[in-house]
């Protein structure tokens, strides 16, 4: 690698809103954001929310030309909805499905049925190696009573597992999406404390868009105040994070986002606003890379959020095992019930109306078994997710306890540092 | 890292059979492999079905003088059953469940219900990078009529991919576990040639245990002809498999076997045999690593499993398909029917009969509704794989049709390589 090296980098990402039957003018604005994506000829476009596999082989088609390679994320019963189309032949591309999210009786939400995921892909640009991250977490759909907060925070987890994992050998992480968290939300923070990972927003200093950068905005016509809840003048939830590891420098020049309104057209490309980012990598000597170190200060930090992620998955569990033993409950007074209505079937007083209770008390408790069943798999995954961070936290804790000096390689396992130290 | 560096490795692994109320002897095998472990000291010990956390909580405890580190991977309903006891201690923990693992209403087989997984562990051992891995695939019930085929082929990719994707900056790889699968079946040599994992039972020169290093035997107690299908003499599905990444030279010095029986109890520790190898890894020049070509036979054996593997998994989603349009025509009956019990309900002749039939006729339809998203499920999880196995198909053939000379990283996208001819 040159020691002059420079790579630019032009970065898009938009949650597409494209459920069919349900999303206004859906055609309309697939057309115009293929049109637009023609247009500007990003590296790379990173796109949420295309459910149907049609509209992704619309543009995949439309964008040919301009981006050669493309991928359609699949997953769950609907799909994820995440597709990505590059200018850049990609590599490698795997996927992780997040193994909790929501409730599949809470049809009205549906995000159970999509199987949300993130998505992986790898390039190599010019002798660097990318991992682009595409996700798109559960849908916050009440701020004040948020059922879904330990999913997220459990998906928040997985996701800055799978990136830490995955991206080991990579010189340039770059993470797109829709989180449905807010910046200073606690899987916002866990995700970046854990993964290093920087947002562009707050980096850049050239950005220009909507105002504090907001994705979800009131002046967008397809946003109401309800989905904006206690924020009326918008919400930041799309990010563009990124990093680069020792050697290499990245920083975001220019951050762009649409503001709700086109001026030559009556209606937006979605609900959200698209970020479009310039990212400039460099090559420089590791000892320049101020990402490189951890001191006291950071390593505090990340064992607060540890902390924290480790109860509010606790208050999951406790809500999970709540649930599993209720309709446990309900199930044992259905068999109760079940028997009673056997008797009075054999009797002679009231067997019509045992007969007539007998189908829906089986029913009640097939019902009851099945929402045993899944909350049982929920506590199970929250469990799971709460000895991954108890294990993160012991070893933060360890990495604090040997002294003030940085210890990168012992807060992150990264090897190169334990090597270097176990020698 | 010193020239003559060299770390001896002992791993132990066993599927444990440890199904509460199923499994005979369980409490006293427990106890006695606990007892084999303290005395026998491995590096790592990988046990596979312990199904039941007090029996893990149970070893924990009997075990934490000689493995003070330990670690139960939780996942699905009844859990992934796998669990790892260690004497070093454990640098990072992460898990993937598998996306499809057979058919919720395929009860008697219960692997639905466990939510099969991978665990990864990751050691600093001398200054070296071990990465671990644990796993159970779906088992197989029948080798003649195997409706489990295609997801254990897109277990086997996924696994294979997890692998490929966590590991690029180990140096030394260890994958232990019931694979479920044959040596020469299509998801072992999926798995072996994506990874280029090498099988201990193959490569070592000091072997002793079973005929054939089978790990089911016809002479374990536990084990009848019908577990053995068309094969009396015993089968090996039970693997440990290894490599070394360039610089180091990984060796399997001495492999060995429980035989079914033991000269001092009178039952052996579990239905399958249990697997004890020494590995060895040695530091050596980057040049003398044997592992590190790939010639164009080895591109056309991957590009030849690959392809076989796109193939099944074709079957497989047609299968789903057809499941799923079955379904939904039931359910389209039914509706039918629905209407008419609704008419003769309303009319004179037959209104009891239609009453009668109306609710077994609701649960058919929400049982047909079920069946349909599940096999829509299983549908997206198999294209997702068969996406996948596509593109590296593609990425296979580009790297055969640019000539003979071997390119092992345009193959497996083993950036190194491509950043020195990218240059």
């Amino acid at each position: 690698m040159k020691p002059n090296f420079s790579l630019r980098l032009r970065v898009f990402n938009l949650n597409c809103w494209g459920i069919p039957f349900v999303s206004k003018h859906r055609a309309d604005r697939m057309k115009r954001l293929g049109d637009f994506l023609n247009m500007e000829t990003f590296d790379l476009a990173l796109l949420e929310e295309v459910w149907s596999e049609q509209d992704f082989q619309y543009l995949r088609q439309k964008l040919s030309f301009a981006y050669p390679a493309a991928h359609y994320f699949r997953s769950g019963i609907i799909g994820s909805g995440l597709c990505v189309f590059s200018k850049h032949p990609i590599q490698e591309i795997t996927q992780h499905v997040y193994s909790l999210n929501g409730y599949p009786y809470m049809i009205h939400h549906c995000d159970w049925f999509c199987g949300k995921a993130v998505g992986l892909l790898v390039f190599h640009l010019s002798g660097l190696v990318l991992n682009a991250y595409v996700t798109h977490l559960h849908a916050e759909y009440s701020r004040q009573k948020d059922i879904y907060l330990a999913h997220r925070v459990a998906q928040a987890w997985e996701l800055a597992q799978f990136i830490h994992h995955t991206s080991k050998k990579a010189d340039v992480v770059l993470l797109c999406g829709d989180l449905n968290m807010h910046p200073e939300d606690l899987g916002s923070c866990l995700l970046k404390e854990w993964t290093g990972l920087r947002d562009a927003y707050l980096e850049t200093q050239d950005f220009k868009g909507s105002e504090e950068g907001y994705t979800m905005v009131p002046m967008n016509c397809y946003v109401s105040q309800k989905d904006l809840g206690p924020f009326p003048c918008g919400i930041r939830i799309d990010y563009v994070l990124y990093k680069a590891v020792s050697g290499f420098l990245i920083s975001c020049k220019t951050l762009r986002t649409t503001t709700g309104h086109d001026l030559h057209h009556s209606t937006p490309f979605s609900d959200h606003e698209a970020l479009m980012a310039t990212l400039c990598v460099k090559h420089v000597p590791p000892q320049q890379n101020p990402s490189s170190t951890h001191g006291p200060a950071e390593r505090l930090q990340l064992i607060n959020v540890l902390k924290e992620a480790w109860t509010e998955l606790g208050l999951g569990i406790a809500q999970a095992r709540w649930w599993a033993a209720f309709a446990g409950n309900v199930i044992g007074l259905g068999l109760l019930l079940l028997v009673l209505l056997c008797v009075l079937a054999a009797g002679e007083g009231a067997r019509e109306v045992a007969i007539l209770l007998w189908t829906p008390n089986v029913g009640l408790m097939l019902g009851a078994g099945a929402v045993y069943l899944f909350h049982m798999w929920e506590a199970k995954g929250l469990c799971k997710a709460q000895a991954e961070l108890q294990h993160a936290l012991g070893r933060a804790r360890e990495a604090q306890d040997l002294g003030p000096e940085p210890q990168p390689a012992l807060l992150l396992g990264q090897q190169e540092g334990d090597r270097a130290e176990e020698q």
